[in-house]
């Protein structure tokens, strides 16, 4: 499953039909006179009236029902680092349209000329009555973490950096069922995280809320610990006891998550792991080790990586789009740990179920197994499944604005909708 | 052709299919994986790089070459005045589905929560790198003089205030027209204008620039005159040297434009202005004056509304679409007087052609005169004539950025797309 793009077919795909990815599609009928006089005035001022008198209406009559803006101030871009928000413009534009594709949620684009933290937040907080949701997405640390918090706290639709968490789901819900297949308790387990970006933070958190016990975070000098002064505050909350080395870290761990750059550990590394480990090498488009590297080290070993063309694929989008489809459908208000983590285990669950014919046409008949412990992006089944387990974990921590909410029949909507 | 709209058909119009009119369309192929890698990681890193190296290719790349915001603060919507940002997103969405169905530009409804000067600024000028053109729309006076001000001089993508400037030019059209019929030289009109708001003052700029040399501006106390001690800077443009009662005002008066509401003036006031007068009542939904009443004062008079039901509507329609068509098609960096101007003359300019057959059909043979001195909405040759005109007055005035421009070829390109 190779997929090699050049440069030229890339700006090719961009450039036609015409520039970009997205466009705007009309959901009404808008042919004649009448149309347009209920499309806008005198008819449209009807739903404003509405909505002046009761803004949850706002939710009846406009687009803010499905409507997610992906967010960035592009400080932090795929790999590409700092390229400003202009040239951020493509990512979330593309961004946009896997919402659009993968779970049917709109989504514009607004790509937010502001570095600094208040400016960034005042913005998207002014253009926030327009959108039902916000994704954050490429900010760079550790000012994506304060602006999430920030955003979060003040307002009162789903906020969510997916940089941060949707990597953690994907790996949260990898990790479940490495746990499974090494037969060995999360809380037993030795984890190594190297990196300590936006991305490792998150994951580094969720794990311990799966109930990791074991952590140890390495940035580019090295362990992070105690006796370090280097130390932003949310590195802090990861500072190990002792002054470890990268090969004391390494030793009988279970997993590794790599968020750095290749070769910022090596199969050498990985030899002193435990005989079956679980090694994530996310750095993108080169792996810190390539799956092969790591099996000539550990032949038994689960590796994922960021690629397509590699089994196990970290790919965000098994996650975002769904979650916010889940988010909107119940008006939650926040997007919260147990929702994340039901998201997390959805994603798991699913990987444990044969694939369906039409997949199996597509990408042979992957099982449950070392080489397959996520789902690939194209199972439809997850929307049914993320969706409905994020909506439900809303609703059971209170923080969903619907009223009545019927898990099974709304599992039979999304199904309807694939 | 009157279209009465009941309050249950337009809230029925705003929830179906789905809650609110725009949704989100992806306009490039995105069914297998390779698609998935061109229009996200890793393809996508291709055109990033590319506009970071130069930032106009992003009207290569993105859809910023077709988008225009339409962005408000809800403080002075229709005939509701300040309803709040929320509230105002269904006029926003209306106003972008005009823009999608009459001109093919895409657009993204942007409500901001602001009502500061600064403040709203700011956040617009922060989103500003996604767009290709902003529209604001329904901001009270007399911030939105600034607002506009400011971010036509700090951006450098084309930003108009259409309740100032799409009234100014249909009424400008129109007195174009009314100035021929009359036969009597606008340098030789004496115009009253009854309100003075942002699209008054906007609409008695434009007349000036068409050369109007005698106009007479009332606010809801009275003439404007330079005895008043009570007046903002920008209604201080207009006064006049002395303190005229409304009867002065309008005796031998050759037009009258009412922004404002029903019963500032009466067909007593009508009855002391010329016998072939030019009387816009465009307050909205009810006119100062119906067309019947003027026309027992004046029969010969020129009657226009902002009804649909009535011949000559004042309809916005007729111009920020194919305004914003042209800008974005020669890359301007702003919206000139020379642009609106264009834009007017053009629009009057088609009032004068015989109907097309297919509007024959709809419309009746409306036939240049008394009842038909402005075009109707749905004449599909608005986009060819204002659109070319505007794109062309930009390239005459020096602020397009397309390096060559051909007029035919442009103008057959529109007329390819109706």
């Amino acid at each position: 499953m190779s997929v090699k793009v050049t440069k030229q077919e890339a700006l090719d795909y961009h450039k036609s039909p015409n520039p970009g990815k997205v466009a705007i599609a009309t959901t009404t009928e808008l042919e004649t006179q009448r149309d347009l006089s209920l499309a806008y005035s005198p008819g449209v001022a009807f739903p404003c009236e509405e909505i002046k008198k009761d803004p949850k209406l706002a939710y009846e009559y406009t687009a803010k029902s499905n409507l997610v803006a992906v967010v960035s101030n592009g400080t932090a871009v795929l790999g590409l680092g700092d390229i400003g928000a202009l040239a951020s413009k493509p990512v979330m534009e593309g961004k946009a349209v896997l919402f659009k594709k993968f779970a049917a949620v709109d989504s514009f684009d607004i790509e937010v000329d502001a570095t600094d933290v208040d400016k960034f937040c005042e913005a998207v907080k002014a253009i926030s009555p327009t959108f039902g949701g916000i994704n954050l997405e490429d900010i760079k640390a550790p000012e994506c973490f304060e602006i999430e918090k920030r955003l979060i706290e003040e307002l009162n639709i789903p906020v969510m950096h997916d940089d941060q968490h949707g990597t953690a789901i994907i790996t949260t819900a990898a990790l479940i069922n490495a746990s499974e297949m090494m037969n060995k308790a999360v809380e037993d387990m030795k984890v190594v995280v190297v990196g300590a970006g936006a991305s490792a933070i998150a994951c580094s958190t969720m794990y311990k809320e799966l109930g990791v016990k074991t952590l140890i975070m390495c940035d580019s000098k090295g362990v992070i610990h105690k006796g370090r002064k280097d130390l932003n505050k949310y590195k802090k909350d990861f500072v190990v006891e002792e002054a470890l080395s990268l090969e004391e870290a390494f030793t009988g761990a279970d997993m590794v998550l790599g968020l750095s750059r290749p070769g910022t550990f090596t199969k050498e590394h990985i030899a002193l792991m435990n005989e079956e480990p679980i090694v994530f090498t996310l750095a993108n488009p080169t792996p810190e080790l390539f799956p092969d590297e790591v099996k000539e080290a550990r032949p038994k070993a689960i590796v994922g990586t960021g690629r397509s063309d590699f089994p196990n694929q970290v790919n965000n989008v098994l996650g975002f789009p769904f979650i916010f489809r889940g988010a909107l459908d119940v008006k939650t208000r926040k997007i919260n740990m147990t929702m994340k983590m039901a998201a997390a285990k959805a994603i798991a669950n699913l990987a444990r179920q044969p694939l369906t014919d039409e997949l199996k046409e597509s990408f042979g008949d992957l099982t449950y197994g070392r080489e397959y412990i996520i789902p690939i992006p194209f199972d439809k089944r997850l929307m049914v499944e993320v969706s409905s387990a994020v909506a439900n974990a809303a609703v059971q921590t209170g923080v969903a604005r619907v009223k009545e909410f019927d898990l099974e029949a709304y599992r039979k909507n999304l199904a309807a909708m694939i």
